[in-house]
């Protein structure tokens, strides 16, 4: 095995300890460091022995990391740290507000090539795995129709407004795909679907002392933007319930592209993920990506890149030979 | 729209008929010719003002055609006339016979090199898109288990044993799934499976006159190789029903890549095709990736490739900007 990539984690949160755990199963990778805005002395990793810096000071580690791995927030973190960064380093993010991924990817792509490192923006499953099915999905059957359904899944966002409810002490929101709409675009029928037919939405909510559950309820599944549009459903349970039932964080979700050929043949490609932890998940990603970055960078490309622009042997720690000997 | 990619087909039974109907879809390719080693005057394309010509004329065509796709057999055509070809076009072909692929690769990239052209190889599904599954998800999930499993569809090389048995005038082989072994798959249990606990595989079977029915299956169900590992059934139908009930070619299958990430969440990883018409279904995805062989030469970029090394954004007709805002 040639030298390891060093890599640098820089925010610490679900994902940042997601990416130092998912380092731990890559023998051709090693973790130098974990940067975070937080004292780094209020900050215990997953691995007792690595080391945790001020973000501030990761300047410093330009000679002694590869790639650095950003995993903070799309919405304040990463629209000023990518482009920081990217010209500081060789990068990989998630970035994933994406109707501001052109603006992003515009930036970072700026700082990146001035730099000349290599950046690899939008790493994960949505944008990220999905949006390749969707590419593969739309290129092989340029007559028919793309659907995404998401979940299972805790989303963050919805999670977020169901809390911000008056009388809502603690609660969490799951999207969950309707199976039905599900079988009918596996039919390969084409059917046009509502937002309501897609997806439901489910709530379970602890209450504030004596908040009136009934207006809680009313409340949440009239939210325009968030709610109004589906069927929710609220359960009210009880605070132990949510820290023992719904602590988890899985998510998962489905492409599903139906086309025809020929005189008519339906033809139904479909990429699924069930997800245990959304996070490791998205973590897992990233690293592979940065095993990209690394390459790409080394052969010279640099610049911005999205996962639609890299091969995907370069994922993999295999050689080209090993990969069409054991895996075409 | 630039000009358009001019493309020529090479061998015209269910794949090269699937070529042609799936360019039309295609806005920017158009045909130029089918070239065929059968008179041409005896072939019939499904375009009317499609020009078929002998494939010893093809090379006439070299300044005429960017990208051949080559539609013989993996047993007797590509391994020679992938190389032959290579060394007068680009090219794009299926050749499917997973073990010789190195020698094939190495036999397609120095003809290919020599005279400056780019050689997809071994594009389809399996190999193909099943293969781009299997290493996104080793790349991703290093901690766990791959699966594949095929069907429900028409095997070709099970059909012709089964036709070769005395007494069968004429049949089809169906490989199905095990239902119950997938959904071990999916629960992340990571299970060992035997090759009888993967599939099942039935027979549709036309029996010659005076032929013993009895004989015909034990022949059957006790193949070497072919049947003697799976359960197999054995159903007797009229000519008439096989060619009423078993003239097309569905296929499809699954890759579920089942592992682990941080202190042992289970991710699963599930791709699968539904495919009404499989030669239809190759074709399209051999068009798709003579696109992006045509620009990879574009750009210099000479010798044999698989899909491992072509970054999916060169399958789309769009542009990357637009593949950004649209599919990201």
């Amino acid at each position: 095995m040639a030298e390891k990539i060093r890599i640098g984690i820089a925010g610490y949160g679900n994902l940042g300890r997601g990416v130092e755990v998912a380092l731990a199963r890559c023998q051709d990778m090693q973790l130098v460091g974990i940067f975070s805005r937080r004292d780094p002395a209020s900050i215990t990793p997953v691995g007792a022995d690595v080391p945790v810096y001020a973000l501030d000071s990761v300047e410093q580690f330009r000679e002694r990391i590869d790639v650095l791995i950003l995993c903070g927030g799309s919405k304040n973190d990463l629209p000023q740290q990518g482009p920081a960064l990217a010209a500081l380093f060789n990068t990989v993010d998630s970035f994933d507000t994406h109707n501001k991924i052109p603006e992003y990817f515009a930036a970072v792509d700026q700082a990146a090539r001035a730099a000349q490192h290599t950046a690899v923006i939008s790493v994960g499953w949505d944008p990220g795995l999905f949006s390749l099915n969707r590419l593969l999905g739309e290129a092989i059957l340029p007559e028919g129709e793309t659907y995404t359904f998401w979940g299972k899944g805790l989303s963050q966002g919805h999670s977020d407004a169901v809390r911000r409810v008056p009388g809502v002490k603690a609660g969490v929101q799951y999207t969950i795909p309707s199976e039905e709409a599900m079988e009918r675009v596996r039919s390969g029928s084409l059917p046009q679907l509502s937002t309501r037919e897609k997806h439901t939405r489910e709530c379970y909510v602890v209450l504030e002392e004596g908040a009136d559950a009934r207006a809680v309820e009313q409340a949440i599944v009239t939210m325009p933007d968030y709610f109004a549009d589906y069927d929710t459903t609220v359960h009210f349970i009880s605070e132990e319930e949510l820290r023992r039932d719904h602590s988890a964080m899985p998510h998962g979700g489905f492409v599903i592209r139906s086309g025809h050929t020929g005189n008519g043949s339906k033809q139904v490609m479909e990429y699924s993920l069930k997800l245990e932890s959304n996070p490791e998940f998205t973590a897992s990603v990233l690293v592979a990506y940065a095993r990209a970055a690394f390459r790409l960078h080394r052969s010279g490309e640099y610049g911005a890149r999205t996962l639609f622009d890299i091969a995907p042997g370069l994922l993999s720690p295999k050689s080209p030979e090993q990969l069409r000997k054991e895996l075409l």
